[in-house]
């Protein structure tokens, strides 16, 4: 790269988990600079922020229209390249639609929209305008999970039957939104939330997760959604069976009052000849079955022959923890890669530019009407073709 | 107990798993002595196993028919007390029947029978004849699984909210069957397994863990089963969507054709104030969370105010691992105390007499047939009440 | 076998525990049959421990003594053949004399005798009146440690260069022999247990085990032993530092102040291409580790080309658990196998016949004294010679 | 803070494994920025390092003497204000003492230096200068080892009476060296590396750990140092008995030549009422286990009533995992507070300024010397006061 990428926000005052994430996973390789934010509506608190980020004071701004129509004013030298947005879901589909519409690249935290139709016009938006938009599917970007898909994809595992993919978390258990909790109140309130509550939040991670590595479709659903909380207005529970092309079948779990789990996203994969298995809490161990020998240990960073993309996505030697943090920042690199590509004409680097875009979004978004439906009806099997 | 408990054998030729594991989990407690046998059709082949097992050859039956006959006219301090039934399915009710009409107790593996209506005449006959009937849905018999019924029961946790359980094996993930291996053979065939192959064989054992620990029972199902192997006539694997009553909900994933998994049985419950995590293959570990402190570690023989069964069911100090065939003694040990009382005209021990009886056999029966008839429709959920 | 062979047993009356694991170990797999028993010297113990074991009256006897001549003047067809001595450790040399001078065979639990001395003369008296002697090391039964045998002797993981082994239990963290616990009470005691505490009770168990596994021995030490329990007369915690011959290097741990351990013993091998890892409170899994590829999962009951001793101490499929006490069966399976063939003239088995004898249990009287005469020196090795 | 803290570099260049995670250690929470750096002594590499990192071009320097200088004289607001030393570990001592010169401020990888009387220099000159030294000790940043840390200071474990403390490594199980791997070849060069290889590369790290958890020091030790490899000129493999203070007993295991092993760096402690486990490759789980109750599992970023240190050094909610960057650049955020502090007046924030310091690094020395001179003696003890 000739130059950091620059970096604008929306969100991520005080009190907001993902914006501090994204500023981690951008600042990790030292190829983005934050230059400039709308961090929050109200004014004390985006200054606060400010300074604790070390923005310029004039780069501070009181709404993310402000932000988009100054940063579009200034020299090309100075202005951000693209902006992150980190707010509730609900401004997920304005804010995008005004940055595409002021000529900036986007990353946009997931999910991408509210609904299929706003998910649909931002897809087209930004093909129309060829700005880049990344939808920050992050547990993609951990280094197993690319071995994991060159294992599936690549045949090792024969023809794949069975994919069990879980997201439990317990920290919704209790009606913590009643007491105000932040990050609570607006997962559970529809107007900001979406259709959908833990299904949308973390199933549609699951989805991902799934499709990704297996390079699988699913093509129909039967989902139970539960709300287990009283007076909670979304699902805050959920199990789905899915079938997938190809003639596999596979499970969704998805819970947020799994008491004691903290993040458990876990995958995993069964072939006609070998299996895979992963945990997000430990994320650096991916164990492979084989029908015909001995189970065995894959490590991130070990020399065992990966692929490629699991190397490109590891930065230290085996037995040195990757996170949460490493693996989001993969996906800022490689949308880093494709965004400075765009802007310096250069070809298409090794190993491609793998992040999830906005069609990864909107896929997100079908699975997510398509569970919301499947769980109103005595139908069995609901399409999601 | 005044004298061991007498024990003949129907099925356990060699080849058998399941002959000998019984055998086994009898001898482990000292308390029954194996005194005859009808082991297999083939004369030979049931000498072979007598003189390997010290039964005297005069008590080598040619068939259960003659066992039967022969027993009843020995006198009472010779014949045996009750018949350990380890065939295939498909004789469990011609046998169990049989040996009910001729007087004998009987402990007979699972499932009990071919349908319900098979089971439905055991439970009849053998409450009829007053006659003992255990059905060894074996994992029962863990300590830390009658520890979890201890804290999943005993409202610790808090009303229960969801349970997620889960078979999973991957010996029939190839074609053996079609290579003669006999315990695939006799499973894989309806004429000997009946409606269902993997769900009826290991399914049956993962519903009945649910209802056995949690004391919920499941009220609807909706089911999809799986043929993966080609050539195979009966389901290989198996995803079910579960209700229970008191509003639990849950998931019970069932698998023979998941590679590189042994037997991997497998329990999670969540409350509304704590949870549980139990695996049969490091059985002597229960992790408990809580809503608002850190997880536990409960070991099998720990001093950790267990519940009195969960001692009962323990033979040695906490980091002696006890395993697969101390679980099924544990059936067998509270049965034999039953036995004990019935011959003995003892009043009931402490503890009860804790295993499975015909009852639970005959759930069992209803959950394989409600799952059968779940996947063949395309309504969501079937009652199973 | 042409019959079950008949055991007698000193020692192992309520309170016991080492007892009635060897009355379940010997019970497991058909083979013995408990004749007889000097159970306590407390005469109304014996007969209620005698009576819960269907022992017949007459042959629950008041002493060793007594029990030896007694059986003696029985005919050969009702005639114990052996006797398991489950005493303290001070009993061990004075009881298994006598029965070498009545002339039985011998199973003793372990440490064979209070001193080297004693040892060498059980060994001498042994081999005088050709009697087995089995010395119950019965860790090494373990199907996953015959396996680390033949991987760690059969050159598959390259010269071996250093071996790590511990045994840490956390039982004696207070002294609970003040309160009169009966097996501290003993254990404590340098009349009952010797000149070592911890280090001859668990130490030698590791020691013993690291042996038999790499087949090299130990040729120096350097001990560090404390006692950490105010007022105990013994050891309750041991540091080693090994030598062995060929090069290779260790440490041994050992603890039974070690608040939180319950039995863990734990083995591990590095050699020059592979390395090895075993834990016996999940006794069913070796790691298997490689200089240049994945590390891979061995289980007991797998089909994975192990070698045939694994394959002999496994009696169930892979994922049915196999615990401490099959592991003890299999020491006395293969000391009925060798027993069986001194009694009826037959050839050795396949397998031989792989059970600590009485040479094992001289090594280790000779590597306690060693430990013990380490730590009361400033020199820094002590030869083992 | 008012702005960013500005580093300088010394090492660092292509195929440097410690200097990129300096600097991502450095930019995660964005409190640092890299302004210059001495990156090679092949100017070439320096160049192309400093592209890389976006480092303007003036700002690379030849030598670190050349960096010294120039910076020294650039406008205060320009300048540098301190250095991190990341070269092999035979330049540590001419280059922190060229910066304690120039009146830098000294972030220096482990080990300080090459030996005591260098260390001890160090320290003095620091002093003497009021000058900030942090040595990078990072395992100490993580946040369950700062938990661990309030538990066994603070009481709650009861008195210590053992600590095992291991890092094993198996990157150099073969001659690495001699087919010219970078890290492999300094640190196996006594030049370059110092006395000792194993033992002062990561054995120090185990040292220090223990120490610093604890609190206690050890006071005398027991070396056993191996060689392995055949042509190595420095130890690659070390077991040392420890003595600390207050009469607890410990072990230290450390290897460079342990097949299989990643960077497996794992504490044990063992007191009167409860002890603790850790293992580095998992470090967000720390395992407490109690006298008189079941053992608890703690989890980074769980709300369990942690002691402060341990919340200020987690970012992410439990379940995300924080790996060995977040860890470091703990130990980074610890110093920019002292070093804010120092540089604008600050009082001493909330937490304390918890790096290690200079005087760690000289601790680290005089372990390092004892265990060398132990090794070459057939004394048992060597005192370490």
């Amino acid at each position: 790269m000739q130059r950091k990428l620059r970096m604008g926000m929306v969100g991520g005052s005080r009190g907001s988990f993902i914006g501090n994430v994204h500023r981690m996973a951008a600042a990790l390789d030292g190829q983005f600079e934050l230059v400039c934010g709308a961090f929050s509506s109200d004014p004390a608190r985006a200054i606060e922020r400010g300074a604790e980020w070390f923005i310029r004071r004039e780069r501070v701004y009181a709404s993310y229209a402000e932000m988009f129509d100054a940063e579009r004013k200034l020299e090309a030298r100075e202005r951000m390249d693209f902006v992150s947005i980190v707010t509730p879901n609900h401004l997920h589909f304005p804010i995008a639609s005004a940055a595409f519409e002021a000529g900036f690249h986007v990353v946009c935290d997931k999910p991408l929209a509210h609904n299929v139709k706003e998910a649909t016009a931002l897809v087209k938006q930004a093909e129309r305008r060829d700005l880049l938009c990344c939808v920050t599917y992050n547990y993609t970007g951990y280094p197993m999970i690319r071995q994991a898909r060159a294992l599936a994809r690549g045949g090792k595992l024969g023809k794949l039957r069975k994919i069990i993919v879980e997201y439990a978390q317990g920290w919704l258990a209790t009606r913590i939104e009643a007491a105000g909790q932040k990050q609570a109140l607006w997962r559970t309130d529809p107007s900001q939330s979406g259709a959908a509550g833990c299904i949308g939040d973390i199933g549609s991670h699951a989805q991902n997760l799934a499709e990704y590595v297996t390079g699988l479709r699913i093509t129909e659903l039967c989902a139970d959604l539960t709300t287990f909380v009283h007076g909670r207005k979304l699902d805050d529970d959920g199990n789905i069976l899915l079938r997938f092309n190809e003639g596999a079948r596979g499970v969704l779990l998805s819970s947020q009052v799994a008491v004691g789990e903290e993040n458990r996203l876990a995958l995993r994969i069964y072939g006609e000849r070998g299996a895979l298995e992963w945990q997000q809490q430990e994320p650096n161990t991916l164990v492979v079955n084989w029908v015909d020998q001995p189970g065995q240990i894959l490590r991130t960073g070990a020399d065992h022959g990966f692929a490629q993309p699991a190397k490109d996505a590891t930065r230290l030697p085996a037995g040195h923890p990757e996170g949460f943090v490493e693996a989001f920042a993969n996906i800022y690199r490689e949308f880093g890669l494709a965004l400075d590509a765009r802007l310096h004409g250069k070809k298409k680097l090794r190993g491609g530019h793998d992040f999830p875009t906005a069609h990864d979004g909107l896929r997100g978004m079908k699975f997510i009407e398509a569970a919301v439906r499947s769980a109103a009806t005595g139908r069995k099997w609901i399409s999601l073709r």
